[in-house]
């Protein structure tokens, strides 16, 4: 048993295959089941905020950059009806770290590029000098999605390992160098032909669990 | 503890409410919500029988109309990705009902007046005769959304009572008639607000559960 990986061209791909007329999801689905899968871990940022404040939690989101797109604006909505706190600066964002116990990292996805751009990387810092525990989604904010994290020892992030990780769909090529706590794959929609087609197993789900875990020691196969 | 119900017009103002711009959210969201809290009872059917495919399940889909709306084309494929089987007429139906572990019957939704038409009626008339074990979602099929089943013993569905029922979001009025064996409230997005206002109850959800189980003989209370 290895774990099979997506580079961002066949994850792109894959989602855009899922999403085509043919595959016949929509983007509403998509994220619905991605952020539920990581409610479950630990949402997409948004989705999971929804699901966390419904398991009892009481979520603060980060998101600075609202944008107009139809999707984003119902979510927030959504968020807004929970009376679920949204914070804008980093200051902000800080100075809730003291009373957090796990951190959602779903700042980039997995067509991010080095390095953390403003405000981005005084956010990731104050997360890393926290040293509360964190759950990244997909990829580890300033992680390269081929290469893992930045090499060079003054870029913000080369020391940032989070607790735990969820893979959407597919884990990506960087987790070879994720040496956190516990790993877990959600998205329970992919079918076996797809997953044939891009060379991936389908993870052994337990139950109605929308996430499995995949142990950290587990071989690391590149598909693409 | 008493269990608060929703008649049909409140319901649908409760559903529009969601989906309004205000409201913030898509039928592509609530249906995948929705069909998750049926799976994890036992989908809205399509959502519901992709839901059961990923949990292992082998489940066949009695689906004679298909229709144009996007929503619904798209969850037909999704199920066709997964080469699970439509069944179109009522005999194709019958058929298979040796070999059924577990009947999901979401033929009608709550605006559904009875009675039963063709070919409705024989497909439910199978389903009584074959004795197996059925999940009704939200109303059992030929019931009134206030009266409960047919009061005419010639009327199909006067002596249907099914052993699991699911309702979504609140039940409703006709539950005071449910007299089977286990009753779960699905559909686990409703913001306190919301739930205030139409005078329901937050159910009782454990974990990062989609459903709730409400005592069969819980008391009754028609909000309106």
């Amino acid at each position: 048993m290895s774990l099979k990986t997506l580079g961002p061209k066949p994850a792109a791909e894959l989602d855009k295959e899922l999403m085509s007329e043919e595959g016949g999801f929509s983007i509403d689905q998509l994220m619905e089941l991605a952020g539920l899968s990581v409610s479950q871990a630990g949402g997409d940022g948004l989705v999971c905020a929804r699901h966390l404040y419904h398991y009892g939690y009481t979520p603060k989101v980060y998101y600075p950059k609202p944008t107009d797109a139809p999707i984003f604006v119902g979510l927030q909505r959504q968020l807004g009806h929970l009376h679920i706190p949204f914070l804008t600066t980093p200051e902000e964002f800080a100075s809730t770290l003291g009373t957090t116990d796990l951190i959602v990292d779903a700042l980039f996805g997995f067509s991010f590029h080095p390095p953390v751009r403003a405000p981005f990387d005084a956010v990731l810092t104050s997360i890393i000098d926290s040293s509360r525990p964190v759950l990244s989604v997909d990829i580890p904010s300033s992680w390269d999605v081929a290469g893992g994290p930045p090499s060079d020892g003054d870029q913000v992030g080369h020391d940032f390992m989070p607790e735990y990780l969820v893979s959407l769909t597919a884990a990506k090529p960087c987790v070879r160098h994720y040496k956190g706590r516990r790993h877990f794959v959600g998205g329970r929609f992919l079918s076996r032909d797809v997953a044939t087609k891009y060379g991936l197993d389908v993870p052994d789900y337990k139950g109605v669990d929308q996430i499995a875990e995949v142990p950290v020691d587990v071989k690391v196969e590149e598909r693409l």
